[in-house]
């Protein structure tokens, strides 16, 4: 079997367990990483395989079937995703939700003109979570929809919290509201507001004399981030942090609440969700997944931008169709 | 806006869950109901539309843009698939798993013919949990699978207990064990035995004067149906189980669990479930929004068989691509 074979561009999180993840997947393989640091400082922990600089790629075009982007969606993506895009097969977890269309036609564009695909926005959410918003929807189209997060990491929080005066280090979960869950699940259908569906709670590790009472009152005032929230801070030492918060543990929970019947007499519940010990290596695992489909529906000759909704389920599997049905369905 | 015209063929708890579930989507219309009874003797629920006797249906066929058949997956569809769709689109729930490669062949070779798109095995299991099972055994391929099923109404094992001399009526709750799924839940990946997974609850209405000791051995000793689970007997009377055993409320759950990591080190869970007051109206949906699949597929010019594997998610909704992305992406 000639395998797919697999470029990953950036190597921090998402990229290392990119590297992880192919290991799990028999018809892929990992020809090199890409990054804009010097080649020489990375040691990748897949035998024979090594780093190149970014700029290398374009010289890489027939080596490499689907490049899987690992950069962030601030400030990588938006140029990496469609100059790739123009010259491979591409997978990214594109996730800045208000910007998507507009980041989907950068890439169709570029992938139509180089005649290959770009899967944009893979990961669980965007990914795996807007799948279960659509297929729910499309099932029970009188209902409602309501999305949870976490437990989790919010690294973007966390970030907002080490900006406050003071703040040596930090990390902040989302978690949900259990007794939110409880009655959706019960099928109320109720409005909640920001407040009703998550909590924060941060580990801040302040610097030696801050003023922790400022420092609390300035994160839980803290407007976007925390102001709509009930927030909870707890300092701690650099130990403990390092000794129990090292993880990227995330998830969250898709339901859908909806009624059939001639007089809506029969209620529904969907609930999609997600235990995650590591965040990046599942969406990693997302990733591939759709780098499968990628390589597949270029082979057919298909060009241009796709998401999740675009592709059929059986373009991720390493069965057969024939397989599939015969065992998954 | 051109509405999707529909046809039914068999009125039972099915059928007529599909006429209510029409009126959910704007985008569709009754045309009629096809059955094996006197027509006359069948009044629908939806204004100006009528039954016909299904041998009409073959002078119909520029009337219809998709049959959804809802006959039985043991005598009806085996014959009524392969032959409606050598005249339409279709879509079935056909759930016999062990037979369902051949019944895609069969499907498959007519719609070709016809140049039509028949879609097969819709419904939630069939379904959406095969759905899910793809889905995360290709994000997760280090893991394991897990279906359970309930708490729910089996038709079949009510049938079978109401096979037992004695016996006047009966229905079975077929109800997955709590612990098991929390093991799961847990990231164990245990093996679990038939009995270790669910238990039957029988509610059942004896014969005047009939041996509820031996009903009650019968049952539980019935091979295949009970007797490899924990089983249990109530005896009830009719005006009971006319009270309290009227729904056919179904569901269950999917559940992935697997390893990510170069030591494999991090646990996941994915975990999907369905909790129906009525199992036929959530089928009923399913169907549906493959029935909009099945005509936009055709439109396209596409033909043959296709399962819930083959079609991509965007052909369920009513929505555009564009109004998908920006809203539920």
């Amino acid at each position: 079997m000639k395998k797919i074979r697999i470029g990953i561009v950036g190597y921090g999180n998402l990229g290392k367990s990119t590297e992880a993840g192919i290991r799990q997947n028999p018809d892929m393989e990992l020809v090199g990483v890409f990054t804009r640091r010097n080649p020489n400082s990375i040691h990748l922990l897949t035998e024979g395989v090594k780093a190149y600089h970014i700029e290398d790629a374009a010289n890489m075009t027939d080596q490499i079937d689907v490049m899987v982007l690992c950069g962030g969606s601030m400030s990588d993506l938006p140029e990496q995703g469609p100059e790739f895009a123009g010259m491979f097969n591409t997978v990214d977890g594109y996730d800045t939700h208000a910007k998507i269309p507009e980041y989907f036609d950068a890439v169709d564009k570029k992938a139509k003109s180089s005649k290959k695909i770009g899967i944009i926005s893979g990961g669980w959410d965007p990914g795996m979570f807007s799948l279960n918003r659509l297929y729910a929807e499309a099932i029970l189209p009188e209902g409602k929809n309501y999305t949870f997060w976490g437990k989790g990491v919010s690294q973007g929080h966390s970030d907002a919290i080490r900006r406050v005066e003071g703040v040596r280090n930090a990390k902040q979960y989302t978690i949900p509201v259990e007794e939110a869950m409880e009655r959706v699940r019960k099928g109320e259908t109720p409005e909640f507001t920001t407040r009703e569906k998550h909590l924060r709670e941060c580990f801040v590790v302040a610097e030696a004399g801050a003023d922790l009472q400022k420092i609390e009152h300035e994160i839980k005032s803290m407007p976007n981030y925390f102001a709509d929230y009930d927030t909870i801070v707890h300092f701690i030492t650099e130990e403990e942090l390092e000794r129990d918060h090292q993880g990227i543990p995330h998830g969250g929970f898709v339901f859908q609440s909806g009624k059939t019947g001639f007089h809506n007499e029969s209620s529904h519940i969907i609930e999609y969700s997600l235990k995650l010990d590591s965040n990046p290596d599942f969406t990693a695992n997302v990733l591939l997944a759709y780098a499968r489909a990628a390589y597949r529906l270029n082979q057919e000759g298909q060009t241009g931008a796709r998401s999740v909704f675009d592709i059929a389920p059986a373009y991720l599997s390493i069965k057969s169709g024939e397989e599939l049905r015969r065992t998954l369905l």
